[in-house]
């Protein structure tokens, strides 16, 4: 079916679907009908709610999407009701004047510069790089071209890098994911917007373009989820690169071919992987899908957690925090691995490691989170009891074996969590940018450490937490920088 | 407001809407705009879901529903596709002929009873009870009018005393509550009742009245959830009361209400509180509370647990519930209580028992689960911080004194709770029924302890947990008869 | 063996170490050599320390004393170097000329002196309950005549007792739990007290009656933890209970002996249980053993307890303390229990919840905590995996049943506890000597519920503990009064 | 004082000092006596067993010690009964008529096989190995000169060295951790053993001379804990180097040097870091001290956990397993930091990150974890609330800035934490033995991942946990080998 397995042809895709469906949880219930047969309950409610061809790049996004539906679901009910005329041929201006964008409907920029107000109260991180760095303007001069979710919490984003001394031009890396309000406030406050919610194709790389592509301004740094942006540059306008000063990329796919390309000596500019900066990753994985696996099993199939077996397949972070998590909640888990240290570590957690098919026919909920494929096969859901629910947190959508599983998305990701990795963003564009000449070669990098830790520090406050500063004794005792880094680059924590 | 102030008079079901709130969470988002007006969020899908003048009663009752619309959407939204007219002006027959009903739409029959066949996977309690006593008959010659919610759980019960010999006439103990389709069904199965989603005031006494008030049939037995129908019986038609065998009830208001006539000497039959069973009371508590306040606030608020500071106001059950969840998943938690003895199990369970107003500017969550009034204060709103969430798990809707907070309730139920309430129902049943003469009474009682421990023995295998029984020589050392009851009665568990 | 099978006849003392034994846990470890013959592996060290006839009882004691070893292990050691007079035959005097007392060595007494102080430094309820009552004397006239094991702990009762104007006479209610350097503190601050470790049994009834039949001094309160005194009262000296206002007993033994003196009609006096006190029960079970399992374990055999299979038989509060600490460290749990509510419990708190023969070829660890017999039986033993550690933290020496179990206390019980156990003597005594002509009849009560809060409160500043206090206005909405009692008996915290 | 302070001169000891307080916990209580002034209670008991000048070092292996000795603790106290004649002035011969070692009495050897036969119970994986590696003979030629404690855990490793084919000649890296029986066992089984209970400063060099200047035999292999056995040989013979394979070194302390004779440019062979592989460290440090804590603290000072509030200085993985441990014995815990990653990371599982002045005045406990110096200082010692505990769990002896702090060793290292270690060695002698020449440089290497998770598969029978095999096609999929390595080099664990 369509939406595990989308046509192929278009590779650039088909290597995003599978990234986006890294972050969020997907879900199935194995309903057993009297004779026996398997039949999976799907939630129709959200099904229909995204009858769309391509399917689960809509899904997935419906996440971040229904994240913010509960300060703004009256927004997207609304959009149905919007003249069916393409924004490509609307002609649109702000209150200034202006008309540097494409947008859905510029009228909802008050909308949606309230549902930028309230992500920002939740990302008081990038508020705080905002205040700190407006008066040097580390980003004067930077041109930067975008490419990513359009959503309250990247208008955060974009608008602390303009505050920073940035021009920005932004395009969307998903056709479904664009929150139309949050595009026209962009558009309305001057940023050159180009992006609404179920482009096609063709709009989806117009608008691309439309950001690349323009007389008398040039862009010197990317920022890009997925590796699109790169891609069209890479494969339209390679002389761009010339003045490019470095690539910022978020996701697994978009680092995974900058690393093909590095590799094939083709990479010609220096690339930032800010997906595998420590913490982000703890907060994408760990933390994250400690409190995702909860609310995406109860919301979409109100099970009780209490006294329920789980088996949960692969003990990584994400593993590791449903594990906790449910056990926290007084359910019995199982875990499988293939790696004897992730094993051992399950066993000193208090996790009895097996192998799926030992306990299959015992357990009322299977996870899986390996990154892997086939992890679940018919063998096993055949052998499932009846409403055994069958749940992928994993990386890959392959990781259950069946031609006709309705994945389905169901929880959401906390600002918080994406205010990590936005401060992230802007951090590595700032060393990308003001780096000393030589600092960066034509290869990908991973966040320094000391960045890293700064993402950190200004999330702290949050929590009212009070770092301690180390005296001058005590850092010439330990041998480091009174500021950090205050870690070895092979750290674990 | 109404919401929080119904309109006097009817106390009758103020009294119910108090109680309806104990199960579930409410909540409110403190944000403080510019100029510091306090103002409370509300959600507004919820909201406009049910846009009645009562308000609160529907609400408490949405949740029910929401519980069933991950599998049955789909017929919530066709109601609205409905005519107009009252089911009290239509004409309708089942396929038996039948008339002895009264419902919105006896042709949604075949929906509502698949609702009820995906209730009873959970619900495997009541097919264990029905199965084991299908063959005696214990409720033979028992005729019970109940007056409850009337939703597929109860619809499960319902059919159970039927199998067990019982004839049964039913009615709704809130306007909202009913589920259209599933009291369709049950009238199809050719049970006699009486209730649609949104009856008037005068509709609601009126199906009563057609349970009670019959020609050729007299109750000898009544279930009754809030004292509505124990009322009536007692206002209007004081005779039925000679051949009533006994009275159930659920509710805390109805229990309340039962031991008030108790106390007045106009009790006239034996009554069963069931709402104090130590099986019942854990699991509407302790185990529910720890699940949906982590439900119900992610709902809501997508609010990070991890690293929030949260203060739960009262260390009851349900306090105790909420605490032990959060400081899971990394909350740092904070109590407080009147109480020293519930303080020290605080003390001892790492929490730091304080006094609201000392951490009330520091804390991201406020909690209240005391069954008191003004436990928040208006001062205590005023010092918090901006979007401190505040979300009533408690008993009353007066814990929070503000004139114009919406409360709205956001989590849900697993049927696995009901499914333990609904067969201390029927067991409660069975053992008025059956009680020899004299054992019982004028008096209000508590659930055999004995009866208690087989409510939770019928559940046992559904964690396919096994009991261990006692030896001849084992009961006789510990002088119990080896079938239980296992503890006295005063045991805390 | 005499360990666990002492020579009858003497059912008093029979008694005693059973309830002894309940609050601390024994241990083996199965050793299987080469030919699979079984062999328990005992701990020389703790063994040779007390190599008695009697044995378990000196064992079982050996507890406190170790517990007070951290700070005063010196002095056990010079014991053994003291003279072999005994103290019956010695002339001894305290400072102020005094020898109305019968001890070891009246020249430890600055020794002892140090003890106690340390003691109250952990017992500040106490000493609070001192201050606050000093000047009432709520205690003026009453002499009280007790038996209980003499450690730094006891004296701090004593001595508050005497602080509030009680005179005292003391004995031990086991002949080798004395501290004698406290008993000589004691006896040099003027309590009459006659008690020295390693008393012969014929010591034990001499001291006990030197309290009890002297001249120009009659008893009119008794504090027992056995029932030995009461026992020798009711056999000797039967007219000393004309003038007796009431008994307080702790131990589980000395209770159920009470309430057999009841059902016979034969209690002349107000009796008070104080050993089923909300407060002393939660500490005695679930908080204590949450941490004496651990240490238990840890301290006799060394064992890691991350990945280790543990089955814990009874999921009471000393199951469930058991269970949620070991869960807590990383062993993986199992439960057994015959109770189908309890069994539901442990489903609900992730146990899985199994028959021992189940899991007994593969746990690493058995803990019983039932109370029962033979819970462990030779069969079981047999079926064990080598080095399989058998731990009884139970209420009765017989839960495993083998010949010849060297079950070896071996964890402490940290002066907090037994300072709510004081605490609570103290304010029995008080309420039964103050309490007028009528309250109490010839009977067996539980300390009332408000005394118990106060014992709760009086511990409450050492946690730092601020209690809310109820309005007048809440007070009345709740219908209580505002200093308590707060919950209605029944309550099950 | 002498125990904090070793005269200086020594360096190689004095750096070893404090890499053995690494793994254990010191501890004091702060008395504050009527005057206010503070003094430190010492553990009489455990500081009189060992009255060393040098102090620390023997203190800090009294705890392997203690392990056994709940064993074994006769064979200690039998010792001081030994005749006083040096080892070295000694003629014995083994029944086999070898005199080929040096031991404190060989008459012992049955009593020391014992206790290596229990050690081998625990340390199942380096059987394991002995069992599959023994037809191939991985080290015939081996010939291995050795410097460790000797305990009846490296007896066990010892002999699976030989086992493999390996000759061995070993010393004792610790004048007072050898255990005396267990020297003789491995002398009675043909081990060229010199080391005793109780060296001098001389015998410790003699000892390690004796095991490198042999006529007719010439190591080529390392195995050293402390560098001392490599600094000998390159002071003394560096000749030997020139057939020396490789160094396999376990220590901080070693790996340190080693990592400074490589800078230096002087080391001349292949050194393999053992310290930091991953499943060693994970082992050292969280795993064992999340146990060691609770059992350090309780077996010194009887502190009940529940309640009671605890600041950790530092949350590394020492400091997580401190944390987690007493967060789930009910303690209320705070956290300082310097490093803003480890900070959040405190802050996501529910911990205050606090300065310490924040919190001096209220802690009952203070737990230091940093590694650094002076984290307790003069003025918080002063702060600190009478009979607050001091514990240091870290790697510096110089946590707590007081003079005459008596720390005290007090808890133990479960055999199952030794297994991991000793396998880790093992494997790298024989990774090194056996490497292709040019695998390694002179140069020092981490263990490489794929015998890192060879280790953990070891040790996972012991735990019954089985291990899932990837297909030939997932292994595809992910670009791994089917028997690993599993993860990339810088995956956090």
């Amino acid at each position: 079916m369509s939406v595990l397995e989308p046509a192929g042809g278009e590779e650039v895709k088909q290597a995003k679907e599978v990234e986006d469906a890294e972050k969020y949880s997907f879900m199935a219930t194995v309903t057993k009908a009297p004779k026996k047969q398997i039949q999976f309950a799907d939630d129709m409610q959200e099904f229909t709610k995204f009858p769309t061809k391509t399917g689960r790049r809509s899904l997935s996004r419906s996440i971040s999407q229904s994240s913010t539906d509960s300060y703004s679901s009256a927004a997207s009910y609304t959009d149905s009701s919007d003249d069916e005329v393409s924004p490509r041929e609307k002609q649109q201006t702000n209150s200034k004047g202006s008309s540097n964008f494409c947008v859905k409907n510029i009228k909802q920029a008050e909308f949606g510069r309230r549902e930028i107000e309230i992500a920002e109260q939740d990302m008081s991180a990038l508020i705080s790089l905002r205040k700190r760095a407006q008066g040097e303007k580390p980003l004067a001069g930077a041109k930067i071209v975008g490419c990513t979710h359009i959503t309250a919490q990247t208008a955060v984003l974009i608008e602390t890098l303009c505050a920073l001394g940035a021009q920005c031009r932004w395009s969307a890396c998903n056709i479904y994911s664009t929150q139309n309000e949050v595009a026209a406030a962009l558009a309305e406050a001057g940023v050159a917007v180009f992006a609404w919610k179920g482009e096609s194709e063709d709009d989806f790389w117009w608008c691309i373009d439309r950001c690349v592509n323009i007389d008398g301004w040039q862009a010197n740094m990317i920022l890009d989820d997925g590796g699109d942006l790169t891609h069209w540059v890479y494969k339209k306008y390679p002389s761009v690169f010339k003045k490019i000063r470095g690539i910022v990329e978020e996701s697994v796919t978009g680092v995974h071919r900058l690393y093909q390309l590095s590799k094939a000596g083709k990479l010609c500019v220096p690339a930032m992987n800010v997906n595998d900066s420590v913490t982000k990753q703890k907060f994408d994985n760990l933390y994250c899908c400690r409190e995702s696996i909860l609310d995406g099993l109860k919301r979409t199939t109100d099970v009780m957690f209490g006294g329920k077996q789980v088996v949960v397949c692969g003990y990584g972070e994400v593993g590791k925090g449903c594990c906790a998590a449910l056990k926290a909640l007084g359910a019995i888990v199982y875990v499988t691995e293939i790696d004897p240290i992730c094993a051992l570590q399950a066993c000193m957690d208090g996790f009895r490691v097996v192998k799926l098919s030992e306990v299959i026919r015992q357990v009322d909920v299977v996870i899986t989170c390996t990154g892997n494929k086939n992890v679940v096969t018919r063998e096993h859901l055949d052998r499932m009891k009846n409403s055994c629910i069958v749940c992928n947190m994993g990386h890959s959508n392959t990781e259950i074996d069946v031609g006709r599983l309705l994945n389905l998305s169901c929880s959401t990701v906390p600002t918080f969590v994406l205010s990590i990795t936005a401060t992230t963003q802007a951090l590595a564009l700032i060393e990308l940018y003001n780096a000393p000449e030589g600092r960066y070669k034509q290869d990908v990098y991973l966040l320094p450490k000391k960045m890293d830790e700064y993402v950190a520090s200004l999330h702290l406050p949050s929590f009212d937490a009070h770092l301690t500063e180390l005296t001058d004794d005590q850092a010439k005792y330990l041998g480091l920088n009174k500021n950090g880094p205050f870690k070895p680059n092979y750290y674990r924590y």
